[in-house]
């Protein structure tokens, strides 16, 4: 098995001073088998497409999975795309495989969604204005009006929908008519409402949450001042996509802080915030460069 | 409210070259009020004792406790201590305080309980031995032959217990009998047997236990497992006080090291070892020097 | 020796429901004798001022300095203050101490250098509109424009003042004008200028820098580039009180981020700006509350 | 470019239950180019190879280097090794790449070089005991006889070897004639002699060395002395292979911990002791595993 670390993606490469060939990213998963990474590297090779970064993980407590993620650049790469696509379906079909293939030159869209408190949203508007993540922010959603200006004045739309008691119903409506065909990817940016299961279904992109965590866990409300009867030493915070089952998601990112006894329950919530926020923009960042792949209820992060 | 990190304690003391006069460390805690403060010290500097550290938190949030360590030194310590004590009891029902004056230059007795696996008893005998944990270790108890010989070649007498089915009551009754009057603490060293409620109370001294930690917790057996199918990113430690409830006592420390989807359920098993004895030797030198305050299931740490 | 961590300081007061009395700050320093922590409680104790919290430290090393930090809360603070002074002047005769006292009702003022990276200084700018930075901005001085609009959009008065080649000397007469009276310390957030030793006197407050840091140092310019050469595993930053050799004044805080060979130097230095903007805030909060002593050259942190 | 993170090595893989196939690594470095990848693993692949692992790190810094990592198994590996090697020849010429293939059974064999501290040595030795350490300690040398006895007592040859004044051209003499065709490497385990150039080029192995670190770094000797006047609020250590420049030489790993004011010189050497043993730890297992490259003065590291 395998993990690996790749750095010329799109995000990174915007330093670089003449600009070089246009990339493409791979994921390929499925049953581990011996030959796939000669085969698949030479479905890129005689198309002369120069691999910058391989990765590939084998799990082995699973019956042999094998995943991998491939970073090419090529001239004339959107041309070169469908004869790629072809190969690949031919050896899908023999190794029993599902791909992704994705010209990296197009970031993802993304819509973010917030609510009253401002630090993951704010960390995430102020790195994608310094360049240091790939994507296009095609909106922000919001059930209270707070947070407008700023985002505004980053240049990227703001929409208020409102969604408490009988809006509810109303409001996922809303979201659905703006999001339809303009996002690939969801981030819930301290987003407090609980989304049903039959809108995660109808979204049908990725959706990416941050919450705060604990060793141990304490479940419901108030956890802060939980955490602060128990006298926790450490406070965290967990980015992981939404599935049905709220809070339990496959894990991308996590991380902690290091608290004392003189912290207030408030002061554990500053300082779990100053977490949730880079924990989230580095699962974002991982997202956008396809660098987390969904596997069961875990995640291969090749970061 | 205040904490605070003292260091002249009886371990880092052997360090200096020649000898200072003896230390002993002060703890007091109660309703919080004005002019305690001044109250306590003046009962020291009265009789000349020089105070090296002074901490003091107080707890707002519970209605105002006072939580205090002082560590002084002062020659002739052993026959002011009487007086310090009256002077300390009056001072006690003015203010309604409760207090521990101890001593410091007379170690703490352990008794350190372990099983198969010797990571944490380990850690422990070497710090020992290096002069890093200022305790008198008196006597290792397992449930396993198996660190026998290791704990013998430190000096350290060991006794085998065995506490399997049936021979269950037959050892906490055998381990009474070792440890009474012999010790001050007992700390866990990943001691693989629940101890009982009543066993807990006949002991009559605290129990220091270690346990490995995730975020989000794992309940009950195989945890690495679990944690391995969720994917997680952090594997951690707690060391706390034993209580009734099972792994739920006042927290003394805690920390966490970084996985990926890369470790195996052993690996993750292996970092956190790593994690649990660096914790455990906190947690026990910190308990060693007074510097860990119960109060409710919190504790209030002075490190 | 003691250090300390206090809370209730005007920061995280803001957070609580109803109005508390309001606090002063008072840090003390001198040799170490017998009784002074008495002495100086006293004389609160006496006029019923409750002490939140004290922290003490005495540093054996140099024949015994002391150092304190009291933080206390009375009705009729400002009132009071006067006769305080006055019996605190004949404690420091007595003992040889040197003392300041402070009203904590009364935030510290700031002003805050930039050149044209704003990770810095949006960070402080952010946490302070969050209510997390207990001091007033009084101004930014940059010697570019770029920020000019984002710090007015925080209602901060921005004041450009070019600092190239002859204009250097220039700027150094017209940032003191700006500053004069004006502020009780300087934060200088990524500046990129060098100030001259005759106009670090000429201001005459604390000015607090942040700079990169590696294991081991590189010296120059590039040090990111160097420190790729190299193959370093950690980045960090250090926050530190400016005097006149060159990035060498005592150290308040200091973090680091873990990297790897993939990252090229411009991902060192973006990982390193996420430490410098975590550790310069620290830094900032710490100096506002008063809980960093400078001494010779290194500091005493009550964090 | 590409780095990775490869699980099933000799280390791990003593935990799987039943037998898997033999495995060897194979380590490619050269100049990049289009189908080195394809043509690397089809040699693999045509002998029914199972590549396990794959990490691949294109330095596009320096002009294209291609370094890569793979760990493969597979049936009468032993038999087909001369002729993987026949095959990765012509490759490496038609490439103008550089390769090294390692049967991964054989465990690399280790002297470990210590003086009279034992933090170090003793990590080493007692996780080589518990499986964790994929190496042969063929023995240890020291320049000081304090640890034979417990060395000896985990089964490995002790030689003590004294080094000081007129004994030290002796003592490299009698080294060599230790060493010579009987390891493979060589830990300084907080070896406290300077080892001469000529000595390094005649021993002929790789030479692993730890020592403190510092953000900055304090240069000759007192280091903790030193860094304690500084006021450093972290401590830490670097792991590295030995050059003829001292402490110079390719970084394989660092780490530090946080230290206060309040932590004394002897303090600070003994939480430093703690940060290198367990980052000398990681170096070597990662040496033993194959996953250090070695590149000018930089190191890739496939951890």
């Amino acid at each position: 098995m395998t993990t690996a670390r790749t750095a010329p993606s799109t995000a990174r490469q915007m330093k670089t001073d003449k600009s070089p060939p246009p990339q493409a990213s791979l994921i390929v998963k499925g049953s581990d088998a011996t030959g796939i990474v000669a085969a698949i590297t030479s479905v890129l090779s005689e198309r002369a497409a120069n691999i910058l970064s391989l990765d590939q993980y084998s799990d082995r407590s699973h019956n042999g999975t094998f995943f991998q993620r491939a970073v090419f650049e090529m001239n004339g790469l959107s041309a070169a795309l469908p004869g790629i696509r072809t190969a690949l379906d031919d050896l899908a079909q023999t190794y029993s495989l599902g791909y992704t293939l994705r010209d990296m030159s197009v970031p993802k869209r993304v819509a973010i969604f917030a609510s009253k408190s401002d630090h993951c949203l704010l960390d995430l508007l102020w790195r994608h204005r310094q360049g240091q993540l790939p994507v296009s922010i095609a909106m922000v959603i919001s059930n209270h009006p707070d947070t407008a200006e700023e985002v505004r004045g980053f240049g990227i739309p703001f929409f208020h929908v409102p969604s408490m008691g009988p809006a509810k119903l109303a409001a996922e409506t809303e979201h659905l008519r703006l999001l339809k065909d303009n996002v690939d990817f969801i981030v819930l940016a301290r987003y407090m409402q609980i989304l049903s299961g039959e809108y995660i279904e109808r979204i049908g992109v990725p959706i990416i949450n941050i919450h705060h965590s604990f060793l141990p866990a304490f479940i419901g409300a108030g956890p802060y001042a939980k955490a602060k009867e128990r006298g926790v030493k450490l406070v965290g915070a967990t980015a992981h996509y939404v599935t049905d089952e709220l809070d339990e998601g496959p894990i991308i990112e996590q991380d902690v802080v290091r608290v004392t006894h003189a912290d207030t329950a408030a002061e554990l919530a500053r300082r779990g915030a100053d977490v949730e926020r880079a924990v989230l923009s580095r699962a974002v960042l991982w997202h956008a460069e396809d660098r987390v792949i969904r596997h069961g209820n875990q995640t291969i992060v090749f970061a």
